[in-house]
């Protein structure tokens, strides 16, 4: 038996539910699981459903693509996507020298938590390819200057491309990416900011919390858009801090909540729980 | 039996905590907490006691001041102040039309939450006097336009200073107050901003949170200084939202964040747990 | 223009949504939000709706509320309320020696924020009938001893029914109530507990927090039932502790817990986003 | 340049800090750091010290450790322990099937969060050999049955023994330990329970949280003690849940918190930031 999700919006209007579930019964599926939201504001629908597939191999993801474009898909303005729920999503990993996020997010995928396939690690520095080799993961090395930017931003799309992975994910990748680049992976870019946005955007921002002698620190995992640090927020996530905290604190209780948030964000994409809409989320439970 | 709080800080060096609680020890005064707390980047000591003074009245809250000036004061370069534990401060509450935290301040002051005597309420409006009336404290009107300001904040003073005001809160006071009132009263004005700073400063900072798409929302107390929304943060906190909250669930989830950490930081204060030092807060616990 | 809230649960079926919707859609009702949850374990469907009502004054509450029933209702077997959302429901208080609770929800309801009538507070003590003056609520003394129970509750039943209350808080009120009341206000008997149940219940929980050296300490609402602080919980909410904490700090770090966990509880109840199923809530947002 | 840690408790007196600091100032020792708590209930006093040595050869960690005991030791009654803070401490991983905790040790360590050695991982089962493998460290099986308990009991002593272990983590392994291996680590075995304790002892934590409808879900990290899961308390965290969570939701946002509550605890412990009293523990920040 196979599994796929359907995740849809389209202008909200009457009978749609009905006309998706009768669309999946008449195909032989069983319904697992509904999620769906209206933004009554901007008069949008949006839905997630799970459903169980039949025996019959006759039914594959593409015919029943096909079949719903033609029928439900047009006749309601649906765009909607279909996932092989069994088929994890390829995740390209990039990293720059810090290594808690990527030891977490290597844990987790092994620990079967984070469902994803990585079909590589890419860097511009080396300093982290010994964490690949004990992973057995394919690292590559892509250094950057400002010279060389849009020459390797063209060789880690080839890479990409060549991979053909689903969505990459920043794992404090110190590196800007190119409104070229990110074209290539629109909402699907998720970087992990280190802290509440839109609090401390840029560099140093554990720095500059502590330099304003904030209570809360964050941390913030969100697509990536051309406006830096702007793009739709995923997750977010908090930890109290007092006067007795260092810098070095604020850096170490920020590490742990980055390598958390970033995480749980990447659960919520490759579970397909995320849709982006008016650069904001709506994130199904 | 008499009770006094001292709060004191000075250059970090050796044999303070001694040097203060010798002295302590034969004034007749018996020690009940000590809280303090070392600041190595900038080598500042910080301390807070509280006392019990025996019964021999000769030795009254001036008398010690005095003598533990030309002592332990003089010695250590101790800048100290002292508060009689009996006597709750004068708090003058500023508002302007919203009511949430002035109910809060009042029903928390009359429950014994917290230890303040609000010689009066003041507001650029009349729509709360209704407020002032009901908890019989007297209620001052004064308008305020761009033409009015300067003579105002004039008579504001006068009455801060007639009613020998300790402290003011802005409990949702839609005005900025010039750097001449902050002058009389530096680290003594206590605001409620409806975000978590610094994130959100100005106007509208729930829409603005509603518009970016954040997932967690907050609410930030801090002395009031020229810059603004910048000056030492007491106390913040935080609340989850998701993108079924619209902008009036934000707004409702926020007066309730607001009414409760901006009591929260008047009980700091008012119990002598907050020191201001570098544009930041140590609060003791 | 009227509005009123739907409120019903029934065995998940197919065509519910579309059933009610046009239901509404031909009593000349516009639908103002809908909220919905399905239980698959339990194969039950729950939903609450918002919808403003025409003009026209034939359709009155009680003649759509027939009407509904003998259409809608009857075929999918729905268990269906209707409130008027612009008739706040009457609470009554009941409250002990405690005061904080109390001032929070006087000061929650003369703000708005708090959507009630409070015909009366009643309590075993007279310490708070003072502040049921100041508010210019009714104050009845019923004083119980282990002999008078059950005259007690019979007073309070008649004073209940005489004043028509939709459900009663118990704020901070120290008594248990009898299966025989309980039964009068099945689901409609809102408790405030001040520990994070099931851990500490009965007496004293703060205390037994500190002995047992928790890290944190929480405050829960919720529904009574006969047995003990076993009911269907509302809402509960926690703060962090430390060792610097002593027992008079969980007290009034608790108290301040207690308010807010129950006036948020009592919120969700007026405005009836709150449903109970198998001991257990459904909690609209 | 050496750094050792110091951690010590005594009946609270006159002049222990003074003695303390002016002992290792005559040592040619080097304060980095000082944290002290007074209990003033229990009269007991509790400080950690951080010191840098100076170079001089013939101070070593014994010979300090000798003097101190014969100068302030004996004079103020200290219990002071003194750590080599280069020296990771010895920490046996316990595991049983699950490999959450398990893959978060060891990324914390490599990453170089976690300052410990581990000598060992053991489990009841087979089934987490393949990371011990995939991470070099030597695994051993010791299976458990009712009947061979003892005798595994006393291989794993041997095994503790011969590598010299400091403490050892339960991550998540799922069996009681018996007095008679716990008196031999008092307070240095570390172990997660899924509940916020005391909610839930025992099995199937979130099985009993679904079921009764708690609103908060928490983990909970502390030292085994003879009593089931009543040992002194060292971290806890919680996260909020909604009648939307399944079961199957509990147990991964469980597993979430399980990690990160545990490794929090770790690193506290192997900071020496952690002392035990009354079941109870201090922790420094």
């Amino acid at each position: 038996m196979k599994q796929i999700t359907l995740v849809m919006h389209c202008p909200d209007q009457k009978g749609i539910i009905a006309g998706v579930t009768n669309f999946i019964h008449n195909s032989k599926g069983n319904i697992l699981y509904i999620d769906q939201y209206v933004d009554r504001e901007n008069k949008t629908f949006f839905m997630r459903v799970e459903v169980a597939l039949g025996e019959s191999n006759f039914y594959s993801l593409e015919k029943i693509q096909q079949d719903f474009k033609q029928n439900v898909g047009r006749h309601f303005d649906l765009n909607c996507s279909f996932y092989d729920s069994e088929k994890p999503p390829k995740m390209a990993v990039f990293v720059s020298k810090y290594d808690h996020c990527l030891y977490d997010i290597l844990s987790q995928q092994l620990s079967g938590e984070l469902s994803v396939e990585i079909p590589f690690i890419l860097s511009n520095h080396q300093t982290l390819e010994h964490i690949a080799n004990r992973f057995n993961i394919p690292f590559y090395h892509i250094p950057i200057t400002q010279k060389t930017k849009v020459n390797a931003e063209q060789m880690q799309l080839k890479l990409l491309q060549k991979h053909e992975v689903d969505f990459i994910v920043l794992a404090r990748y110190m590196q800007i990416i190119s409104p070229q680049l990110i074209e290539h992976y629109p909402n699907k870019i998720i970087n992990i900011h280190h802290s509440f946005l839109p609090a401390f955007p840029g560099a140093k921002p554990y720095h500059s919390a502590f330099d304003r002698g904030v209570k809360i620190i964050g941390a913030t995992s969100h697509y990536i858009t051309e406006e830096l640090d702007a793009g739709p927020i995923i997750e977010q996530d908090i930890s109290r801090v007092t006067h007795l905290h260092q810098i070095q604190d604020f850096l170490k209780i920020g590490r742990d909540l980055e390598r958390v948030v970033l995480v749980r964000a990447l659960k919520m994409h490759t579970d397909r729980k995320v849709m982006v809409y008016n650069n904001k989320t709506i994130v199904f439970v």
